[in-house]
C-alpha cells in the first residue's frame, strides 16, 4: 500500500437510503481520490451484492460483517454499549484500534454516532468537551460552521473558547479558509450583550490569538456569508442550525406551491424554474458533506440521514481531507499551547 | 367620552419614518375604529402639522409635548431614568399615572421600551418576569408567538412556565385562537431531550392545567402553522425569531436576483411576480403589529423600527383589542391562581 494511503471506514447502514447510497457513494469516491481505501461496516452479503453492481478498484475496499444496525429509535448510550455487531461500533471499535484507519463517516443516528465518538474513541487531550460542527452554504456561495450546533447543551465559557479554536482549524484544514473569521452568537452585536456565558465567552476568545475573532453576530446574519464560524452552546446552535433549514425548507415549498398554482404560473415558472431550482442545490447538504465531531482523536464525519449517494461520497472526502490535512494534530497542538497558559 | 371608549398612548418618535408613519397610522386607527381615543406624545410642533395633513375626528385625539426622543443609540436604563422629556419616557409617564389610558404603542428602541415596561409600569402580581412576545405568520396563514424572545436571556423554569400562561392568553385574547397550541422549544421532541432548564420546564408546563401543552417541538417547525405559541429562554428565542426573520430574507433577496438576472428570466418573472411577491406580503410584519410586553400592568407593543403605517395602524388596534379584552386582568387572575397552589 502506498505511503500516502489513507484508509477511512464507512458506515453502511443507519440511513433512509442505506446501504445503497453508502455503498454507491463509496464507489464514486475509490474512482475520484487514488490515495483512498475504505473499510465498510454492515451485512457482508447484501454489501456485496451491491458493490457488485459497480466498476471500481477492489484491491482498496475491504468489507467487515455487523449483521446489527442502530436505528434513531435507539438510545444512543444504550446501543453503543450493547449492539455490538452494529455496524456503527463496529466502525468506531476498528477505528479505535486500528491505527492506519484515520476516519469514520457514518450517516445513522446523530446521537449514537456523537456519543461513541466520545465513548468509543476518547477526546484529544486538553479537550474539555467535543463539539459537533455542521456546514451550511452562504448566499454567496461560500460555508459557514456552527459550533457546537448539539452535542453540549449546557456550556461553561471555556468550552465555547475551544469550540471556536476547533472550528476555526476545521474550517481552514478542511475547507482552505485562510483566516477564518470568528464570531459569536448573541442577541445582539454590541459587546456589552447577552447572558453572563456570553459576555466571559467574548472575552476569553477575544484574547485568544489563535482565534480570528470578529465579536457578536445575530442569527439573522448566519446566512450573509461575512462569518466562516459561528460559536455557540449546543442549544442555541441547534435552534439555529434547524430554523434556518426549516425556514428555507417552507419558502422552497411555497414557492413550488406558487409556480404550479395555474396554468399561468406554470408558463411563467417553465422558464425561471431551472434557476431557482439553483437554490434548491446550493442549500442541498448532499452538497457539502455532513458535520464533524471536532476534539475527538481521529476524523468522525456525520452525514444527514437523507444522504444521497453524492453526500456520503462529500463526507468521505471531508474525512479524507481532515487527515490529509492532519485536523487532529493541529487541535491537539493548539489546545495544548492554550493550555499551558 | 362614551363609556366604551378605549384611549391608548402612541409613542410618535423613535422609528425609522417617524413621526410621519406613527401620525398616518394613528389617523387610520382613528377612523377605522369609532370607540378608540390617542394621546400621542412627541413635539407638539410637527405632530399638529402633520395631522393636519389628515382628516379625522380631531375629538378623540391629545397631543403631549414632548421634545426629546430616545435612539437606539442611548443604554435603555440610563435614557429612562434621565430622559424625563422624551416621547417614550413621557407616554410611559402617563400609561402610568393616568388611569383611563389603557395601553401604548412604540415603535422605538426595544431595549428602552421593555425597560420602560418594567420600570414605570411595572409588573403584575405574582408575575416574576414579563416577556416580550412577538409573532410570526405562519406557511398556512396562521400566526404564531414566540415567548420570551430577548427580555430575559436567563430564564428559570417558573419563568418559562409563566411565559406560557401569559402567551396562552394573549394569543387567545389577541388573536381568537380558542384553545392555542403551547410548545417548548427544544433540540428534540422527545420528552427527555434538552437541558435541566427544558426537562423541569417540560414537568411544570405539563401539569399547568391552564396550558394547551403539546410538549417540545423543533425550530423547523416554527412556520408550519402545527403551533400557536412557543416557549422559550430569551436567548434561544432571539435566535429563533431572527434567524427565521434572516433566512427569509436572504432567500429572497436570492430569489428577486434570479429574476432579475437576464431578460429571459424578467419575462418568468413577469408572470410570477404577483404572486411571489405574496410572500413577502405573507411574511411582512407591517401585516401583523408588534411584540407584545406580558406580564406587566398594561398593554404595551412594541412595532418594528421600520414600521410603517399599516404597522402603527395594527398596533395600535393590538393594543386595542388586548385591553377590550381585558389580557392584563386574565393574566392577573391566573398568575394568581398558580400562586396560590
Amino acid at each position: 500500500m502506498s505511503e500516502n494511503m489513507i484508509k477511512i471506514i464507512v458506515d453502511g447502514f443507519g440511513g433512509d437510503h442505506s446501504p445503497y447510497v453508502n455503498v454507491e457513494g463509496t464507489v464514486m469516491a475509490l474512482n475520484e481520490i487514488p490515495n483512498l481505501s475504505i473499510v465498510m461496516t454492515g451485512d457482508e452479503e447484501i454489501l456485496k451484492q451491491e458493490f457488485a453492481k459497480y466498476t471500481f478498484d477492489q484491491t482498496r475496499l475491504q468489507i467487515v460483517h455487523a449483521p446489527e444496525v442502530i436505528s434513531c429509535e435507539d438510545t444512543p448510550t444504550v446501543a453503543i454499549k450493547q449492539k455490538k455487531e452494529s455496524s456503527l461500533v463496529k466502525a468506531y471499535d476498528l477505528l479505535r484500534h486500528e491505527d492506519d484507519i484515520k476516519g469514520m463517516v457514518s450517516i445513522g443516528s446523530t446521537g449514537a454516532v456523537l456519543v461513541g465518538s466520545v465513548l468509543k474513541l476518547g477526546r484529544i487531550k486538553g479537550v474539555k468537551r467535543p463539539a459537533f460542527c455542521p456546514i451550511l452554504p452562504t448566499m454567496n456561495g461560500k460555508i459557514v460552521g456552527i459550533c457546537d450546533s448539539g452535542a453540549n447543551v449546557d456550556c461553561d465559557p471555556i468550552n465555547l473558547e475551544q469550540f471556536a479554536v476547533m472550528g476555526s482549524l476545521y474550517i481552514k484544514k478542511a475547507y482552505g479558509v485562510e483566516n477564518p473569521k470568528v464570531a459569536l452568537l448573541n442577541i445582539g452585536v454590541e459587546e456589552t450583550k447577552g447572558d453572563a456565558l456570553r459576555k466571559e465567552t467574548y472575552e476569553l476568545i477575544r484574547n485568544n490569538e489563535s482565534v480570528n475573532f470578529v465579536g457578536n453576530m445575530e442569527s439573522r446574519d448566519l446566512l450573509t456569508g461575512e462569518y466562516d464560524l459561528i460559536v455557540c452552546d449546543g442549544f442555541s446552535g441547534n435552534v439555529l442550525l434547524k430554523s434556518t433549514e426549516g425556514t428555507a425548507m417552507e419558502l422552497m415549498k411555497l414557492i413550488k406551491k406558487i409556480m404550479t398554482a395555474n396554468l399561468k404560473n406554470k408558463v411563467g415558472a417553465a422558464i425561471l424554474k431551472k434557476d431557482i431550482m439553483g437554490i434548491k442545490d446550493l442549500m442541498d447538504y448532499n452538497n457539502y458533506g455532513g458535520g464533524v465531531m471536532l476534539g475527538v482523536t481521529k476524523a468522525v464525519v456525520k452525514g444527514h440521514g437523507g444522504s444521497k449517494s453524492k453526500a456520503i461520497y462529500n463526507c468521505i472526502k471531508q474525512a479524507y481531507t481532515m487527515e490529509k490535512n492532519k485536523l487532529c494534530e493541529a487541535i491537539a497542538e493548539e489546545i495544548g499551547k492554550s493550555m499551558e497558559k
